[in-house]
């Protein structure tokens, strides 16, 4: 169902992104499964590089963040098998590289808070982080790491 | 009694600050709540703004980081209802807005781990991570996210 | 067991770093413990300053990172007593101090992953986020925070 819901709202979930290095994409502990940190990889290609207030709009900020929030959901996907055990989305870190000084990291994580909050609804109200980083792998826009809390 | 302190103490908590944005300001899980990242807010306004070491000094920093705890405490108690219910403080993230190269973060979030100690005593013992970053949500000097364990 | 084989493998679990501020290095939470952001202090000495891409090689960073991942285990086992308690690593975070637009977080990481890999095998494969930060606490090139899982 969650997956039909992602597909309705013109998503789907992507294959699990391949590490970049030598970690897995996401670890369950307990009922709890934290990600490693997404970025905007489709299909293995970077969607959007460089920096929010540089190369990049805020507007592509949030577009990039859209993609690291599926691409959280594809690493749980790949630990718990079916999006439709996901009790409630716990938290989002979400890390914006940005020109030093850039201040609208809040806007650009909307682009991955608004589209959990469509997708999952009431089970989709989480807490956030949002800071602006100098630097972020493979010159990423966007890295965002999830908490979900599973139901067996 | 933990509100009795926090006043003695010179300080309250404050109404819960409204997120920046499309989350919510705290979440539990289990017998954890972990907050959203919380920035200097006073009554809706940005008490302190800017970065650290370019237009505020480390100890307008510290001042800053005390807000954000009491920041953190007030979104706890907004899903909790009363601070006594909090067992542990177990861990405090600390983003510091800083200009490049700056490496007094310690200082400054001894502003929220100080405070804590005084509010806490031995249950406010708490692990921290402590990082500069090139910018924070409305141009906020600290932003920081609590992680505490609650008695049901 | 696993102190032999950090020697095996030419490291040693060092004394538990003092934390440079007012906080404790490891909190037990539950049956995870996680760590405070460390730093690559040696015998209470900064082993590498400064930053990745500026005052220091990607090299010399993994080396860095190496040290704090120790660290880490250092902190644990001053909460658990016996890092033989580990079942599971869970997640690392890693904050790398890099000139602005560096991208090769999840390289240097990787000193860190990589040894955490050959310690614990199977039960080290972890979760992870790396990310560029503008400046670390007394000018450190590496910031990493572990959480594990422990079996009573």
């Amino acid at each position: 169902m969650i997956e039909e819901k992602i597909k309705e709202l013109g998503f789907e979930v992507p294959e699990v992104a391949k590490p970049l290095a030598a970690y897995i994409p996401a670890k369950r502990v307990g009922n709890l499964v934290m990600t490693s940190g997404q970025v905007p990889l489709v299909k293995g290609e970077l969607k959007y590089a460089g920096k929010i207030g540089v190369e990049l709009s805020e507007e592509e900020g949030q577009k990039a963040a859209e993609i690291c929030a599926l691409n959280c959901l594809a690493a749980i996907k790949g630990v718990i098998g079916n999006l439709d055990k996901i009790e409630e989305i716990v938290k989002l870190t979400v890390f914006v590289n940005n020109k030093d000084g850039f201040t609208a990291q809040p806007k650009v994580a909307n682009g991955a808070s608004e589209l959990i909050g469509k997708i999952f609804g009431e089970k989709g109200l989480h807490a956030r982080s949002a800071v602006g980083v100098s630097g972020l792998p493979i010159n990423a826009p966007v890295e965002i790491e999830m908490i979900v809390k599973v139901n067996e």
